[in-house]
C-alpha cells in the first residue's frame, strides 16, 4: 500500500487526482501506475485500469489470476468491472468513495459476479483519505 | 447499429467474443472498434473501452461531451463505468447481458452517478442476441 500511495503522489505532481496502485503476483510486483486520464486524454486511465493492462502484457494473458491488486482508494464501477474480468485474487484498498465507489455510492453486490475475489478495504484510511482531501483542498 | 455490428462480426473472426461499438460525435464517426481482450492480453480491451479512448486521443480530451455511443450488447460494470468518466450524451446498446450486464446482472442505478446520461436499450435485439448465442453455441 506504501507503494501505491507513492503512486498517488506522483499523480498529484502532474495535476492527476492522486490516486495509485500496484499489482502484485506471488510476492513480486508486477506494475505500478497513478491516474493519467488528463494527461492521456484517456477517460479510462485509472490507475487500476492502467496496472491491470500492463500486468496483462507481462504475463501475455488478459486474465490475472492469482493476482493481487492495492490501491490507495475504493474503486469505481469501472475499476472493479475490469478487477473481475482479469479474474484477480484479492483487491486491498484504502479510502472509501462515497461519491464514486463501486461499493460506497452503488452498492455494487459482488457475488453477482462470475468471477469473486477477496475485498479488503479502508487499508492506511486516514492517510489514503488525506491524500485525496489535500489535493481538492488545493484545487478549490 | 449496424455498423457496430459489423465490428462484433470482425471480433468474431479474431477469436474474440463479438462485440461491437462506434462511437459519434454531431453526426460524425469518431472510432470503432471490437473486443480484443485476448488478442491483446489486455482485460480491460471491450469493444466500448476501445472507443472511448480511441474517441479521447481523437479529441485531446478525455471528457467526450456530446458523444453517443452505440453497442451491440448490454454493457458490464467497467464499461458503463468509463462512459460516466468519458461524460458521454447519449448510449444505445443491443441485446441485453443477463449475466454480466451492468443493469441486468448488478442493477446499477445510474440516477446514482455525478454524470446522467440518455440509455436505450434493446436496438435490434434479436439481430444483436443471435450474434452471442452463435457465437457460444460453436465454442461448445
Amino acid at each position: 500500500m506504501r507503494l501505491a500511495m507513492a503512486e498517488a503522489l506522483k499523480g498529484e505532481e502532474e495535476g492527476e487526482v492522486p490516486v495509485g496502485a500496484v499489482l502484485v503476483l506471488e510476492g513480486q510486483l508486477l506494475a505500478s501506475a497513478h491516474n493519467r486520464s488528463i494527461t492521456l486524454s484517456d477517460p479510462t486511465a485509472h490507475a487500476e485500469i492502467l496496472v491491470l493492462r500492463e500486468g496483462g502484457w507481462a504475463l501475455g494473458n488478459y486474465r490475472l489470476e492469482g493476482a493481487e491488486l492495492y490501491v490507495t482508494k475504493e474503486p469505481c464501477l469501472m475499476c472493479l468491472g475490469a478487477m473481475i474480468h482479469a479474474r484477480i485474487k484479492r483487491l486491498v484498498y484504502g479510502a472509501k468513495d462515497e461519491k464514486a465507489g463501486a461499493f460506497s455510492a452503488f452498492s455494487v453486490d459482488i457475488s453477482r459476479a462470475n468471477h469473486r475475489f477477496e475485498i479488503i478495504g479502508g487499508v492506511l484510511e486516514k492517510e489514503n483519505s488525506e491524500i485525496l482531501r489535500n489535493f481538492f483542498k488545493k484545487r478549490r
